[in-house]
C-alpha cells in the first residue's frame, strides 16, 4: 500500500470569513490520507503504547485554487520516497477532476525511549508500505 | 484566584464562511482563560509527568451576539463552585462592555494511575484556585 | 427528514496532550452530523448566497467517556423541536453501542438583509425538517 | 514596517496525542504574525468589505524541535519579496532562543468584484508594509 485515495466533504468550520477553506486545513486533509494509507496497510501511526512516533519534518502546499463549504474533494496521497529513517508523500487535492493544490510532506521515525531519537525505519513497516496498491 | 480576565484578538482562523467566529472557539476562549486563571495561581492544568487529569464533564454557553475578524474581546472566567472533586466555572464573553455570550464548564479530578479514577482535589490545589483575586 | 446518524472517525488532529479527543471537537462532530441531515433533506445550511443564516443561540454536552485517536463513532442527531423561528436538536456520540456524550444545539433563522433579524423559519425547509425518515 | 515578532503561549488546544503541538498550527501562527504585522502598519488584510483579498499562494514549514502545552514561543515574521502582485513572507519560530521551525508564505492581491483575479497590490500597502521598522 503505497499510496490511498481519500474522499471527504469540506465542513463547515473548515471556512473561513474570506469564504474558503482555511489553507491550514490542506495540511489536516493531507495528514488524514496518509492515516488512511497506513489503516489500509494494516498499521497505525498511533498505536496505544506504541514504541515509535513520526513527528513531521517538512511539510509545504502550492495552492491553485478556492475549496468552498460542502466542496467534495479527492486527496491523492502517495509515498514517494522511502528512506532509511524518513518517508516523504506527496499529495494532489482536487474537485471533480481540477487540481485544487499539491503538497509534499516528510515524517521522520524516532524511537521514544528512553530519549526521542531517530532511527531506522521497521522492516514490517516497510514492506507494509512498500506493497504495491492491489 | 478564583477569577481571571483574559484580554484576547479574534484570529482570522476562527471564522467562518457566514462572516463570524465559529461557535466551537467559544469553548476553547472559555478554557484559554481557565488555564490563564491556573498559571495565575502559581499551577499548570497539564504539568509534564503528573499526576492529575482535569477532564471536562460538562460545557455550555448561551450566544447573544457575533463576534468578527480582530474584535478585541475579554474572557471572565470565574469558579462558581468548588466541589469534593468537580470545579464548575461561569464565564462571560465581551466586547467593548457589550455581553456576548455566557458560559459554564465543569472539570472532574482525576487521577491517571494505576487507573483513571475520579478523585479529591488535592489541598493545595483547592486553597490555590480559593483564594481571593488581590 | 428529522434525524441523522453520522458514522465518523476521530482524527489525529482532534486529540490533545491528554491523549483523548478535545471537548470543543463534539460541538464540530454535532455540527457535522446537523449538516449532514440538512443534504440528506435536500438542503444545505449556507448556500451560496442565500437569503437566511442560522446563527447557533445555545450548545451544551455533558461528556461521560472520552474518545481516542481512530475511534470509530456514531453521531445521532435529532430535531427535538421546531420552533417558529428556531429548531433545537438533542444528539448522543457513541462508540460500539456505548454512551459517549449528548448535547443540545438550539439555531434561530435569520434574514440577513437589509439587517440581521430573527424571522420565521420558511416553510419548505419546516417541511422538509419534519419530514419522518424513511 | 516589513517584520514583527509576536510572542504567544501554547494553547492546550493546539497539541495532540504525541504530547506536541500539532503542525498544522505553525501555518496558523505564522499567519497571526502576519495580521499583527499588518496591524502595526496601520492595515488590516481583511477589512469589512474590503475590495481586496490576499489568498494564499504557497506555505511550507521545516521543523527541527517540538512545541509543548504553555511552552511561550516568538514568532518572527519578516517580508522577504515584495513584487508587484505577490507578498513573500520568511518566518522563524523560536523558544528561548533556540530555532523551533522556518517558514515560508506567499500571499497574492486579488480584487473581488466583479471577478476574483490577481492584481497588483495598492500603493499604499506596498508604501506601509515596505517601511522600515522604526
Amino acid at each position: 500500500m503505497n499510496e490511498y485515495r481519500l474522499r471527504r466533504r469540506v465542513q463547515f468550520y473548515e471556512t473561513d470569513v474570506a469564504g474558503i477553506v482555511h489553507f491550514s486545513w490542506f495540511f489536516r486533509y493531507m495528514e488524514e490520507a496518509e492515516h488512511a494509507l497506513w489503516r489500509e496497510a494494516g498499521l497505525s501511526i498511533h498505536p496505544p503504547e506504541g514504541e515509535f512516533g513520526w513527528p513531521r519534518v517538512a511539510a509545504a502546499f502550492d495552492f491553485q485554487r478556492a475549496l468552498r463549504f460542502e466542496d467534495e474533494i479527492d486527496v491523492h496521497l502517495r509515498i514517494a520516497e522511502m528512506a532509511r529513517k524518513t518517508i516523504r508523500y506527496e499529495c494532489v487535492i482536487s474537485k471533480d477532476g481540477h487540481q485544487i493544490a499539491t503538497g509534499t510532506m516528510t515524517i521522520a521515525c524516532v524511537q521514544k525511549k528512553p530519549t526521542m531519537r531517530a532511527v531506522e525505519i521497521p522492516d514490517d513497516i516497510v514492506q507494509r508500505l512498500s506493497a504495491s496498491k492491489t
